[in-house]
């Protein structure tokens, strides 16, 4: 039994055959159709777990594991190192994804995460923005420049006639380069300050790695009445980016409810403050096209069913175009009653010499 | 940024090079270290979670994480299907072994985990029979003759001079193979009945695929007053293999009482009914040494320390031959700030043909 590894280069492969805004498109609209047929009775998801260090630097390393029942399972394994960019030129997310057979519990699959894992969480936002945000907004504010704000802007860049992009980071290295980073979807981007950004925007997406208990990241008292704000920072236990008025007054929309309230904004929500799930959302757009009218909050904590998605894709890319690796890693024995037996000769030839 | 991967033809070669024996002795030896080093501030172990499935039929894939804080993760992936062997003659147990960059989250390793499962199994029962059983223990029972009674045979040979072995099993064609899986061992192997295995055995281990609730797999009433069993099965909640009667008059002594609680013998007692465990056994073996004159046994669910002990085991032995495949699988981004700094060139060449 072989595993099917898709390695940095059949990735790249995949990127240049497909094309970054066609996997975007993909992507979005299979999330949009698995939220859409979401069934409980098919998909399990369970809210992801980790090890979580504060010592030497906050690190974070989590599993976000979904299955289909009795046929497939998807774990992402995501690390979070908010120190990783300027102590290691390294991304604050490293990832990757893992397919299992449920019925053996075989690694079908492997590959990255970390791409994966920003364009999944640009096209949930993207999806959210479509259901939540007035149609012509044409105003879009990033709060936090770092990686997850290239494809947040990249995927809005696909359902919004985007004027104007008002960019703002408290590393003002982050916000100076963020127009260089997005040059290729050709958008007019200004590095402006927050009370700037808050007051135009229609639609803003915050993605910072603020500290848990040091947000909120903007202030709402100057928002656009019918803004819809993206937040996708939140992604632990006491993490949020919100201000508390603003959750209150405007209609907070999770990815995930059990996960929203573990690590998301909706932590700090009572149920009834919390409105329809992403979810919710798909399956019956039409009634809640109102909400578009007021203000709204996608709470995006990121979610395993996502990366299935998204894992699904690239397999689908790959099978297409005929890329990727087998390798067999599970030392299968030809006897599957002797763990031994897939070494056999070894155990012969050696056994001379070493039975003692 | 590479992952080292040891292929099943890596393992082999290991295997080959170093031989069974070295490899459960160094592993034994290995587990007995870290259990007597165990320290809570140190090392961070994971109870094990997990999708479980009764329909189309049993099905079971956990993930076991055990940390170095600060430093590395190993999490092991296992499939428990016990319809496998008979309806796929794939094993009872697959399963793949994972470590991590806790710093970065980068994968840094993955091998195989099911010859590591059966052999670490193994090992820790030898380990627990050392500390457990008399000394000159010569007459071993095994009930339940699957792959995992292949090693625990084997680790105990390591540790006890065998005279004899009494295999039993409810699936005839699984005890009258086993001595020919065994048969690198050189022992004297017969095929008996429960109660002559019952009332010749010093050391018995039970590693069925019961299902849960329908325990218990021997009866106590005849077994030798100085008895130690190393119960492997118990497994999952509800999942047991020894009579109530037996684990309330004998010393209990869990791998891991936090896991041992939820799913293994030590479900079915009070904390006062529960002896010293496996840590405890090996940090001070002196201290315990009594109870070799006891009836005695070890609640072996199998952990996450045990695995992430072979596996360094394993890439030790990696190192030393200069084994192993470099594999780039994360999509790291030259970048930090910028998930598709990877696939710039891609980017650039493609924008005139999918840019909208």
């Amino acid at each position: 039994m072989d595993t099917l590894l898709l390695n940095k280069d059949h990735i790249a492969t995949i990127v240049q055959q497909v094309g970054l805004n066609q996997i975007m498109d993909d992507i979005t609209r299979e999330l949009c159709h698995a939220f859409a047929a979401y069934d409980e009775a098919v998909v399990d998801i369970q809210t992801r777990d980790g090890f979580i260090y504060t010592d030497p630097a906050p690190s974070l390393l989590e599993w976000m594991p979904a299955a289909i029942k009795g046929e497939t399972a998807v774990v992402k394994m995501v690390g979070y190192n908010p120190a990783n960019p300027l102590r290691k030129e390294l991304p604050t997310i490293v990832s990757t994804l893992h397919m299992y057979d449920l019925n053996t519990g075989h690694l079908a699959a492997l590959c990255d995460g970390t791409l994966l894992t920003a364009i999944r969480t640009g096209a949930a936002s993207a999806l959210a923005s479509r259901f939540l945000a007035q149609p012509d907004s044409h105003v879009v504010g990033l709060i936090g420049c770092g990686a997850q704000s290239v494809t947040q802007l990249h995927a809005l860049s696909r359902h919004f006639e985007i004027e104007r992009v008002l960019a703002y980071d408290v590393e003002p290295a982050a916000s100076s380069s963020f127009a260089h980073r997005v040059a290729f979807l050709g958008l007019d981007v200004s590095v402006v300050d927050r009370a700037t950004l808050e007051a135009d925007a229609h639609i803003i997406c915050t993605a910072t790695s603020v500290a848990p208990g040091e947000g909120p990241v903007l202030n709402h008292e100057r928002l656009h009445p019918a803004v819809h704000i993206n937040a996708v920072g939140a992604d632990m236990p006491g993490k949020t980016e919100m201000p508390l008025a603003l959750l209150k007054s405007a209609h907070v929309c999770p990815d995930y409810l059990p996960q929203a309230v573990l690590e998301g904004e909706c932590q700090r929500l009572a149920a009834e403050q919390i409105g329809p799930s992403l979810i919710d959302l798909a399956k019956t757009p039409n009634a809640y096209a109102s909400l578009r009218n007021e203000q709204t909050v996608f709470d995006s904590t990121g979610f395993a069913l996502e990366d299935m998605v998204a894992m699904r894709q690239m397999l689908d890319y790959a099978k297409e175009l005929g890329l990727g690796q087998s390798v067999a890693v599970e030392s299968m024995a030809y006897d599957a009653l002797n763990p031994y037996s897939f070494v056999q000769d070894a155990v012969s030839s050696k056994q001379s010499a070493v039975k003692s």
